[in-house]
């Protein structure tokens, strides 16, 4: 391969001549082969978009020539549309705050637009990695910043999947509203619900979930841009210090705020710690709730059968005809994944020390993953599973009429102990509740059809007419 | 012992004759010989204080008798003002959602109402643990608000904590404003800042934590009291789930509103991961903050020594004369703690199943413990650490004057390269950067007065002047 | 009160007159007002074994007068057996490695054994604790030997626990041998086993857990005692260095060895984190059993409904006649607290730097929780909920014959193919798996018999006689 | 693209012509679009080994085929050499066990074979992915077989890494042997020791975690290949059962043997669990060695500076000359991962139900990743960080001189208390303690050498020169 050499404080580096990456890209990526995962896509581009930013700030105060402006504004404008992202080769892990991915990011923008500017890769004299391209800016402000809009950028396709998630649950909460069931306290039968309560009360956490999510995103709209190396906006000119966010904010069409505290920003990283946590909470609800389907749709024979979920593969190798809640079974591993990220991400914030948070590779890389992950089981669980529950509403109606729980509704007349007593009969003899009232006197028909009307325990309004199937 | 005979559906038992605790929370203490820890002073008061509110609104709708209602009145409030705690016998851990608890506050409260009305203990015709003091309620209802409430009156104290840390920051950012140090990035010298900054920065955090507690407490704000058993409000009376809300607000002394869906609110409890979050986050934060403070305190000699924490006891057993930094220590500890209980509560919390969440007593007791630990840690951190700071002003001068990271301010003039050549050579022959730069004659003394002006590039302003025993 | 003054490096303080602690004990109180539990008893009297061992070693190498060592001995024998444990007044969880527990256990002794040698409390010139009952010792060799002996005194009552469990669990899988039931996989029906394998397989792993417990229990054997400071036995003579670990020994009733690098043993502390991982896995499995006995409890009408665990407290405040999984959910929610304390232990442990940990007192703090409190959920689960478990076995066999899941037993004879179109109609027309392969004429009724063979599929003996009531 | 019609019990599905996956593997992947990672190369080979076995087990037992098997052999040998694997489409984390990824391995394998024997791919009736290569198995076997073979091909070679570590930590210890240095608890000066004792330490953890590592690595030779669906050997010949395991040997050149209990061994996953915690146990040793590494090269003037990292790549965009610590940093962010990774696995293993853990695939990505990880960190530790290690060793002695640490040695002669007086001193006046003891005429000169003697208290034999540099 043809090479050409390029040097650093460390020493020189032959790299390949047509790389757009340079010596500083090379040595992270011998240094740091861990994952083998690149740089998140979106990450790529946000350094180009803060790259242009910074260029565009630069030349208006006369920081920078304008040919190299424009070059490097072509560069960057060229890496947002997806080119040159191979020459992105750094591994998402790395020593260095970050350091490596931003200077992957200022060698591939100079040798671009020294290219663009006519010259030979590698030929910095034109247009140079660290004065031209990084020029006011430091990894501490560059790195953080291109994380906080990754996050904004990620989030968005999150909330929109929990949004169909939530359409989704309402239009079940509303086909099951009449679909009388069992509920159950502590996996024990208790009293009387429906199947639209069950999905409303999922509907409910959702929306709660997109209410904290958009929350939490706007603790990432702070940015400390223009800090540099710590805060102290060091060798940030004062035109650059003012500018930079309202530029940024434009290159990403987010409304980004200057942090009051810089040097805070810079060491602090709890902001997402916070997108971390709402993040796994909506994982945790969305776990249990998988929990609960795979419990209802257990069976078919010998399990509980209140629904059915839609078929969407083979269940078994070796079992023939069985159907297995592979959705909300991923959904859970999902979110175990996620618990874990934030645990990741809990640690490396904990660690950072003093001026600068050395750790922020890891904590991206984590939080875009719970971030994609998480929309990606929603979006199957939206499409793959919720839309296609079946109830199963005769085995749900059965196993109210035949529960002892229903003597629950005896206690405001006969007293906890006496509905305890007939409970337990009910359970022994197999005579149903009702039954035994009835065969005990203690209510007339009329009382006893009033005390023990399924409909009301269960909270459907009297005028909706239950489908005949299901009485 | 003299022994009264109880019955539950289990069979009978033998109670002490003097107990106010009864059948009941006897079986569960047997059941649940776990921690040895009792439940939260604050969660016994608060379950009093839904019984109070509950007979109140009972006897308002006519659905329990005044003297019955007077009694229980006077037995509640007489557990809120300290009394009869120790007839609260079970585990703060405990299987069944919390029903020990909430049977052993019934079982107390009736006997002492028992007591009040002239009757003898156990006689539970006079006053009923379940059909009189838990009349329209469930332990599904009243064990989550019970929480709830002490989690609101826990916070503030943890809150007033941080104001304290706060403040006393605020104080040391003031004080050491103009005390120029190396700020240093990886552990590594960057550039100089002032001491003032660095405690801002803590400040920093500490004023997004409050919010952010502030803003978690808000969740805890909705209650499903008045749901009973799954939400949909079995056994109790319209004018109790209409009242209730309202009148546990004024026992409690704070604005309750009643969940919109009262089988969300009962079955999932993401809202104590929430606080939990918010909790972590903060913690994460001050076991930052605190390892920095050990950091910087290190020394005397053979470390970084810029400050001094106060000395609040022997260092050591063996090394005469030692300190150590052991505020900061249990700090760091404590947050150790809150992230385990953080990781506790959310796995509780995944793990519910159905109408309810079974493991509400775990999350409780974590959640508990975390927030008053962490006060008692920020406390100590307070008082015991943060005024008592002092700072080493000539060592965090010399340490800037002496190294190379200032070069960093030659950049913009002569370039990274050049740049960074000078501080390769200051870091091998000793002479400082700006002996280099006057001895190779890059720029007048003036020149290198400006370019390499501490206080500049500390972002100290020009018209602070410095105390004389820093330079 | 009356007070006396005692005096330190941090300057003088009243203690009270008649206490055994002193000066350092009290400050450290009044520095980590934390928890408010105080140190594990069995920690207290550890601390008292070392001492006592040092003294009788120093006293043999003539460094230790003999009428001291044998007042210590005598003070030492006495917290040992329990008195003086109120004297230890410090919070389990302190800054500084312990030094405050040790320095508590230091003043205890001195002023007992002043006591005892007729002088007056405070009176150091008789007995010193740091030259006399800390002589050759550092909180940082004396703590983590504590420790250590504890976790080797608390373990064992954890593994007897399971011991039982494993009894227990061997009972029922005897007396289950012949209840064929359904095996599901992914809560769906799969194919039939007995209720006996059922529980061999939960016996399986806690023979498992045990062996692994005892094995990690090998790893606290190694002691760092003698290593003073840092591991390089400083103000330790050379008698003791060589003695100590002996006469530990001796004292502790355990056969400890002294570590090969005594600076590896003062600084990591792996050997906790590792005794925390066999504890947190005995948890997730046993956690993982008791979600499976909370499923295949579940009913009694509208759930799995395969056994009934024992009755043993009223399930629910509303609802008569409800018997909840309340074990089960004892143990999962105590799992989930050792999972938390894992965590903190890791962090704990992670966080040592250079030549100390100085967080053993919240690894020991978490530690010794997570093995109590273990050991008593697995006692309650043993005997309040294994040993009375009773299978429903007409509910067992009527879910097997009925389901679909036979069908696999076709496959090796008619494909997997045709089986699964068996299988399905089986589920469509409710006719049972052996109906439709004899109206279809696939075997004889004497193949058939043989094919579908339950008790073949279940893998019970051809020999083992069913319970009539069975079949 | 030309397409084939495939069909399972779901309905039709077209599948490319070219296709060796076909329908089950194209529906698993429409529904499991979540990390876009593939299963790791080393499970798809030993899917095929498994494979591979099996059809030679079936044939000998007369139920394959020998043209079917030679075919499949074929096959699965092509696989283990590295082809196809692009046919493995199915994501790494999947719903279903492993069903997935056992039916896209028996969906190639067939097709493979197919086209071997001159059919066309899809007609299963020449080799059927379910009758055929998946005889005698199930997913509930052949996953977690396959996964216990992946752990134990991919822990030797983090194990192999470790001991190179190992060694390269010994060759520091050898070399700074006689580099005298501050020892440090709780960041505070102690007493001297070496540089060579400290890398020592070191060297004796990582041969600790690689001895729990081998131990661990125990727990995965035993399996529950043939127990089938849930460990009842459905469908299995006992031909197959008795020999499956010595063949699946063979192929893995790993001694496995069959699971005692094959149902414990099909449901129970806690074998995963103790690597995960073994695997954990190490990282937090290794993040403990890196933050001291990061500590010890802090500076260079503004820190301890003790050690001087080698150079491996330009600090900082923006700082000239600046060099970090950015390899320990990314152990620590491993660390961080595979400790999050332990939680994943964890939660994962807690949530198995009944016959079966569902959840396997998400635990065999975490564990896959954890070991890869972290042996790639440790890799570049070793070389780019621990090799080029080097010593400040004037920077080391001094920083002993100068301290009040060395006060300790004056205890057992002067007492704690007069040697607490001399060392607070020393750090009042900045005279060495060795000045002031002489000034004080507490000991004659000769006296003082040998109780202050640097090298004895470092523990450094007297016949070991020091180099001259150094004193």
């Amino acid at each position: 391969m043809n090479m050409r050499i390029e040097a650093d404080s460390i020493g020189t580096l032959a790299v390949p001549a047509e790389a757009y990456y340079g010596v500083q890209s090379s040595r992270a990526k011998e240094n740091f082969s861990i994952t083998g995962t690149k740089l998140h896509p979106e990450l790529i581009s946000n350094l180009a978009r803060i790259k242009k930013a910074a260029a565009v700030v630069n030349a208006q105060s006369g920081n920078l020539a304008v040919g190299k402006k424009d070059a490097i504004v072509q560069a960057c404008d060229e890496i947002v549309a997806g080119y040159f992202h191979e020459a992105f080769i750094v591994d998402a892990i790395q020593g260095g705050a970050g350091t490596s991915a931003n200077m992957n990011a200022n060698e591939v923008i100079a040798n671009r637009a020294i290219e663009i500017l006519g010259g030979r890769k590698g030929d910095y004299r034109i247009v140079h990695p660290n004065d031209d391209v990084n020029l006011c800016q430091s990894t501490n402000d560059v790195f953080p910043t291109a994380g906080k809009m990754t996050v904004l950028q990620l989030l968005p396709e999150l909330i929109a999947e929990l949004e169909k998630l939530e359409w989704a649950l309402g239009d079940k909460a509303e086909e099951f509203a009449g679909v009388i069931k069992m509920g159950r306290t502590q996996m024990q039968d208790a009293v009387p619900t429906t199947l639209g309560r069950t999905f409303q009360a999922y509907r409910s956490f959702v929306k709660r979930d997109i209410r904290h999510l958009m929350s939490a995103a706007e603790e990432m709209k702070s940015l400390n841009i223009g800090g540099t190396a710590i805060g102290n906006a060091i060798n940030a000119t004062p035109e650059y210090l003012e500018n930079i966010t309202a530029f940024v904010s434009e290159e990403a069409g987010i409304a980004f705020t200057q942090a009051e505290d810089l040097f805070d920003a810079t060491q602090n990283v709890d902001g997402f710690v916070r997108v971390s946590a709402a993040i796994k909470t909506a994982a945790v609800n969305l776990s249990k709730m998988s929990n609960d389907l795979r419990l209802l749709s257990s069976g078919p024979r010998a399990g509980i059968g209140e629904i059915n979920l839609p078929a969407k593969q083979n269940g078994s190798s070796i079992m023939p005809g069985k159907v297995n809640p592979v959705i909300p079974e991923v959904v859970s591993q999902v979110a175990f994944r996620v618990i874990g990220n934030d645990l990741t991400i809990t640690m490396a914030a904990e660690s950072g020390q003093l001026e600068l948070n050395a750790f922020e590779p890891i904590i991206f890389h984590a939080l875009f993953e719970s971030i994609d992950c998480l929309a990606h089981a929603v979006a199957t669980l939206t499409v793959n599973c919720i839309q296609g529950i079946q109830a199963n509403e005769m085995v749900c109606y059965k196993q109210v009429e035949e529960s002892a729980g229903i003597a629950t509704a005896l206690c405001p007349t006969i007293g906890y102990q006496k509905a305890s007593a007939i409970a337990k009969e009910s359970l022994k003899t197999g005579k149903t509740v009702r039954e035994l009232v009835l065969e005990k006197g203690l209510f007339s028909v009329e009382e006893t059809d009033r005390i023990l009307d399924l409909k009301r325990m269960a909270g459907i309004p009297a005028t909706l007419v239950l489908r005949d199937k299901a009485i």
